[in-house]
């Protein structure tokens, strides 16, 4: 698929990239492929409740350039069919079932929140699949505060779902709600083929994924320790989805790392950050 | 003294530049300036038991290139004259001092250890004196696990001095020892005019002064939301002296912060990193 006349065009970006859809185990998966070709991809995994369309611009134009950027919607989410499971190792396997779809053999990881539980499994798991890896807004099996997703979530969204990313992505700080309605104009930015939003029935096998994952035990982080790739982990200083002091946690058991957390920003510190997030990840990516 | 014409100039690099004294109250400071002259300059704050010589001339002359580089020894440490005091605040005082004796209205400070907390100080109360800090392997008042200094040093000390600061500074892996080796040798670059040892009088003053800081209290962290300047936080994941999770603490306080914690790394993330903590300085001092 690699060779795919349609995917990865440099000309496309990503307000113009048509959606693709491979089959994956007999669902039919939904994708957009960007970028610089040749090289070894970057395949985004996805946060609670987020489509294709809930990945920043700024951040996957700017990668864009000098690699090559896949989005997907994960099996039920949008436009992607099939049953979203309710548990994050069921997750993982439909990633790595559309990756083995596509046909790579050797990818990097870009996982935000839901995303980065999903990246570290496959991480762990796939040593020779996946090179390097980007955690942003996560933590690890056990994640201290993410049992309490419904009620963050309720909280976000007191004021009406339109302020609802504002709220729990960014801080009450003027510069950083700025950033989060500059990051909403940028989510708006693609107008053709837009994903239809994600269903009830996906959002809450999601949500049951999540408040697992935080119910589950791994004492001695064995999963982080098997994760000896290149990962690059970022957050904000004030995470209310998956508390900050997680990515701490990470950093601490991930040998092969490097932590960055952002002041006055939450869990959305590398769309408010994204500058200094693309330059971080470029570096990383490129030594 | 800006124009001194011994001082800053760019031919002199760590190992060449001759120290200098200035009067500072009475006492005799030793200093070294060099670099690119006409900027704000860096003063390089020093940890415990070190002088000048502990510098790694690896990210000393790497900044000079771009900024004028300021390294001295402060009251009672080596060369410089006078009594170390015993107390944090009081060394904030003589650096304080020892700035505007040479004529600085505005210096970026680099605080490493010991030095980053007097950093802190300084920034704190001083906001139109101090424009950027950049705290290395440091933590605020109250820091966790600083009033154990005495039994880390002896531990750190077990196998004699030659190896103690690499026992200190660095991790028990491979990499890390061997990044550690490197910078001793580093460390030996500079051969000529090289400091005193710390006397016993000063090291049983600044080892008082480091537990005091550790048994203080500052439950608020009234000091860390004083410091509005922008502050870059960096330490290694399996800091011994100042525990990593007291740099996290630090972030989570300082509104204007951007933390970054290196994987298989200890105290001395800095010299192990030098050539990413010397990108990430360069890039937050320049923007």
């Amino acid at each position: 698929m690699q060779s795919n006349s349609n995917t990865g065009n440099t000309v496309f970006t990503h307000e113009t990239v048509p959606t693709q859809y491979v089959d994956v185990k007999g669902s039919k998966f939904a994708y957009r492929s960007f970028g610089k070709q040749g090289g070894i991809p970057i395949i985004f995994l996805q946060h609670f409740t987020g489509t294709m369309d809930n990945w920043d611009p700024a951040v996957t134009n700017a990668l864009a350039k000098n690699h090559h950027v896949i989005l997907f919607n994960n099996k039920g989410v949008s436009t992607s069919s099939g049953k979203t499971p309710d548990s994050v190792a069921e997750m993982a396997n439909d990633a790595l079932d559309f990756i083995k779809a596509l046909g790579y053999s050797q990818v990097d990881l870009l996982g935000f929140s839901l995303g980065g539980f999903i990246a570290q499994n496959i991480a762990a798991n796939h040593p020779s699949l996946v090179r390097k890896v980007v955690l942003a807004g996560t933590g690890p099996i056990g994640s201290e505060g993410i049992t309490n997703l419904e009620s963050v979530i309720n909280e976000g969204f007191k004021d009406g779902p339109a302020n609802a990313l504002i709220n729990l992505f960014f801080t009450k700080s003027e510069e950083s709600i700025n950033a989060g309605r500059a990051f909403m104009k940028r989510l708006q930015l693609r107008t053709n083929e837009r994903d239809t939003p994600s269903t009830n029935e996906t959002i809450g096998a999601q949500a049951k994924a999540i408040i697992t994952f935080g119910y589950l035990k791994d004492d001695d982080h064995k999963q982080l320790s098997a994760i000896k790739q290149p990962v690059l982990i970022v957050n904000g200083t004030s995470d209310l989805i998956v508390p900050s002091i997680n990515s701490y946690v990470l950093s601490q058991h991930i040998i092969n790392s490097k932590l960055i957390i952002w002041g006055d920003a939450g869990h959305g510190g590398l769309f408010q950050y994204h500058e200094d997030f693309v330059r971080e990840v470029e570096i990383f990516l490129s030594k």
